[in-house]
């Protein structure tokens, strides 16, 4: 019956189990099948083509020197390449945890001052730490706590934060740091002093940079380019309007005749060995920030790695890939580095050019290596404004109205939760406004279960099957009530249980027996225990016997340790609702 | 059928529903029944008895002048009287309260001076507009948020740091304002200091509030004393000895020769009229403060006349209380008070003693005044220690080991959320102890909802009915899967979902059929159904079909808005488990 597909995805799933190798790299290195090695190869150059002005570009987004940026783009990948799991997932520099970086330590230290640079470095240390305990104790499911209309409002919400802090290198106007709404008055305010030779390079930069990601693919196919470098050629933008950018600026002198404001110089050579400030008290006030960003970039990563994976019906370890991203960030704090993450636009061009082992991150390493090595003093004439062209574009996606429309038409809950955690991110910081969206949508999740739904039921067609009469055609009897209350009961919704029960009793006032069907009671905490105790007490004063059918195997076991069960009366628990209806003697 | 008693019950809630008037004082102002009489003058008046000492203990534990205590405890008696839907719930200041007013105010005004006082009748003021906000937009339903647990370790620990603040009093050192554990520490430090003399008085003040308490009692029967003397008397300890206390010291000098603290002047008269500063700012810095004593006081007294009234089948109103509660606060700010509640101890009291209507309310207000009139210069010489022995055996009963020692029994999540309070009480304070106990128990069932139970059932006897394969011998199907979660699907439980399918599907290679049964699920949010999709197709992949069986009618009606029975197929949804069975042809 089990078709050969379904062996296979079981066999592997119980070996990947037993023999998780904590350096997944051992498998190919032993090894690499020749078919790889092209994918690998291109895949690791488009990539580090794409990550060159990424890299700088998220490192001054960061309030870093663009170098670290780069550097954080070496051995990190090195690492992951080595230790990860995902075949396809391209660490490095990531927008979010760029963000991050640059809100958790501006106001520790002054932007450009070496304590700022140590402070990036100690972060990392912190992250990686935070990664590798949580890959080592197992603590990735802890993600869990965090909902994707959360995640998904916090991303948007974020997106909107980067694209109007990199609005001053577009229009060439310096702004403090402030929050979102001040900094958007601000900028309102201050448009009129917009350099607009600064303005044209950055917005030809996004126009090109749109034209490349949406029109030039059909372009290339109708010229009948072959299908092979589509993918080079479209991802080759940010390199194009690098290049242009900076040949403008050079040739026209455009820094000192139009104060455009470049990257300057950048050092030549492999990134310094660093190590953290050993200062546990800072250490603990950055402590909150590294913990928010350990959690987003391993969310990040494990949400592209696990998509891109079950493309290709490929698994990801959710702890492995903890360990690698913990030792990546760990990578990069020894080498001038910043916290790093699997970012999803780049990983997915890995995937979709052919990344099939960890040899493409290593190949994007080395590719970036030799950019250190050579390339940096080309940079020197390059327009900040270019950079944050490619920073608003990567980041314009990330504003996620899709999945907005989608939990609204599904949940008003989920969809709750979106827009808190979004406006919370835009009012109180991103940090502040991931914690509260989280918390936001775990106290939903408690109101919710603090008035859930209440089915009275009747007897579907002389069946055994007892159902909601509101939805259904079923029979009642005038002295029984019974009620399926459709959640575990507890502190919460202790109230709400007495005031049903005591409120249906008084609606009908024939009944003699009251049964609470248990089928969605999946515990009993001491709170609601004394309530039903206090029920139970309150019914038979007003001459009502309680009766609980189908209690849940674990709930009955407490309820009879506890001694609830010889209290009420062994006689009036029942294994279904139609057993307790036979015992009460209304059916047969 | 029926018995009449029933009927009453039902009648009652009915009308108390319908014409639940904002003034209950007018049923028994309208037609007092003259057997209601004795018990309310003997309530009202032993009630006062104890609310004199009481209430000037209570002061000083807040920080407050004595006098404060017992301004507390005249008009917002009359308006809780006038307003209140218990008929034996004694209003005035109380101990958990006063300790909170204190930690709320101590770092905004230094102790004793107007700025302090101030604080505490703009404190009044918070709470009693928050209690008649939540009263009129029925709110009241918000203290469910606090579990039985959480309340137990907060009263419980609470108790022990009001204990420890009244050791200064007993032994009369002269201590600062510290968190509990350093209290205790510069307590044992500062011993050899104790004044013999206070100490001895307090003791002996100590000794025989609990003779009067646990040994009088028989001792009266023993001497035949007529039962209707036998509360008044072992209830009038604390007058007892605030008598021979202050004889003590006025007879022998003692506050001269021996240095024994005493209360000192107490001014003559009424109340003063009072108003609240209008100073916005301060009353945002003591916002938090006055939602935390809105909520203790109402759920302290909402729980004491809830017991007491079910102990003579009368009603309580929730939000009536609230309104009067918070009514009775307004009246303590305006007449130079501090926030008020129902206590435990002087509302048993009163209910012991007969009070049948608010007329003991009344009574006891009535006492206080004449008390403040004409009594105070007799309170001059009253020792200090005097009022802390009172203090300290009156919370020495709040510390509940009953109740952990039951919740252990019951269940671990509950005592982890009563020991997290508890000792979150000790470390961080009162007022953060509590918010973080409560923030303590709904993660703790979160984190239990993140790992449900689940069962693999099968078929019991050829029944229609599906029970758990380890707990009674069913009959299973080698190609088949069926599966009962325990819990909604949501957020925190999508990982541990994903990862139970697909280890069952991996543990039993025959699988074809995957059979996810609802009964107990009770809805699915947004995060969850996008796992569900994603299961579906990784299931498929493996060759196996996905049915979902006994999904409740409001889960059903929303999976089917968004499209997802149309995308997993109308013919893989059951109305039961047995019907699912019979669709994939294993049963008739």
């Amino acid at each position: 019956m089990a078709n050969p597909q379904n062996q296979s995805l079981k066999t592997k799933q119980r070996s990947s189990r037993r023999f998780s190798s904590l350096l997944p790299a051992t498998h190919w290195l032993r090894s690499y099948p020749k078919d790889y090695l092209v994918g690998d190869v291109l895949a690791g150059f488009i990539v580090a083509v794409m990550l060159v002005p990424q890299g700088m570009a998220y490192a001054l987004l960061a309030g870093l020197p663009p170098e670290v940026g780069l550097y954080a783009s070496i051995f990190p990948l090195i690492i992951y390449g080595l230790l990860g799991s995902s075949r396809a997932l391209a660490v490095g520099p990531v927008a979010i945890m760029s963000l991050l970086v640059g809100t958790g330590i501006a106001p520790l230290a002054e932007v450009g001052s070496a304590a700022y640079l140590e402070l990036a470095i100690v972060l990392a240390l912190l992250v990686g730490v935070i990664q590798l305990v949580m890959g080592l104790v197992r603590l990735g499911f802890l993600v869990n706590f965090l909902s994707h209309p959360v995640l998904a409002g916090f991303t948007s919400a974020a997106a909107l934060v980067i694209a109007l802090s990199q609005l001053k290198y577009l229009l060439g106007i310096s702004m403090p740091r402030l929050e979102f709404f001040e900094l958007l008055r601000y900028t309102a305010a201050h448009l009129t002093e917009t350099n607009l030779v600064t303005l044209a390079i950055g917005g030809t930069g996004i126009l090109i940079l749109l034209y490349f990601k949406k029109g030039l693919g059909k372009q290339l196919k109708r010229w009948q380019v072959p299908a092979g470098w589509v993918l080079p050629l479209t991802k080759s933008a940010p390199l194009v309007i690098v290049v242009l950018g900076t040949a403008l600026v050079w040739g026209f002198d455009l820094n000192q005749q139009a104060g455009v404001a470049i990257v300057g110089e950048v050092p030549v050579g492999l990134p310094p060995i660093t190590l953290p400030t050993v200062d546990l008290a800072l250490w603990q006030k950055l402590l909150p920030t590294a913990l928010v960003i350990s959690f987003v970039g391993y969310m990040e990563s494990i949400a592209v790695a696990k998509s891109l994976a079950s493309k290709r019906r490929q698994k990801v370890n959710a702890n492995q890939e903890l360990l690698a991203l913990g030792a990546a960030n760990f990578g990069a704090m020894l080498t001038g580095g910043y916290p790093v993450a699997g970012g999803f636009g780049r990983s997915s061009v890995n995937f979709d050019a052919g990344a099939n082992s960890g040899l493409a991150s290593i190949i994007t390493a080395v590719l970036i290596a030799l950019t250190v090595i050579f390339l940096t003093p080309v940079f020197y004439f390059l327009p900040q404004a270019i950079l944050a062209a490619i920073v608003i574009v990567a980041v314009a996606g990330l504003v996620d109205v899709k999945t907005f429309r989608h939990v609204w038409r599904y949940n008003k809950a989920d969809a709750a939760s979106f827009v808190v955690t979004f406006f919370a991110v835009l009012t109180v910081g991103v940090e502040n406004g991931i914690l509260f969206g989280a918390g936001a949508a775990m106290l939903l999740f408690i109101w919710r279960s603090s008035h859930p739904h209440v089915a009275v039921v009747g007897r579907l067609d002389n069946s055994e099957i007892y159902r909601n009469v509101l939805r259904h055609k079923v029979q009642c009897w005038p002295n029984v009530v019974a009620v399926r209350i459709d959640e575990s009961l507890y502190f919460a919704n202790c109230k709400f249980l007495e005031d049903t029960v005591l409120g249906l009793v008084a609606d009908q006032p024939e009944v003699d027996h009251f049964v609470l069907i248990g089928t969605a009671v999946n515990f009993i905490d001491a709170s609601a225990l004394e309530t039903l105790e206090s029920l139970e007490r309150q019914l038979k004063d007003a001459g009502v016997q309680l009766h609980l059918a189908a209690i849940k195997g674990p709930v009955m076991d407490r309820l009879r340790d506890i001694g609830f069960v010889d209290h009420l009366g062994k006689q009036f628990f029942h294994l279904t609702t139609h057993d307790a209806m036979k015992a009460i003697g209304v059916v047969k």
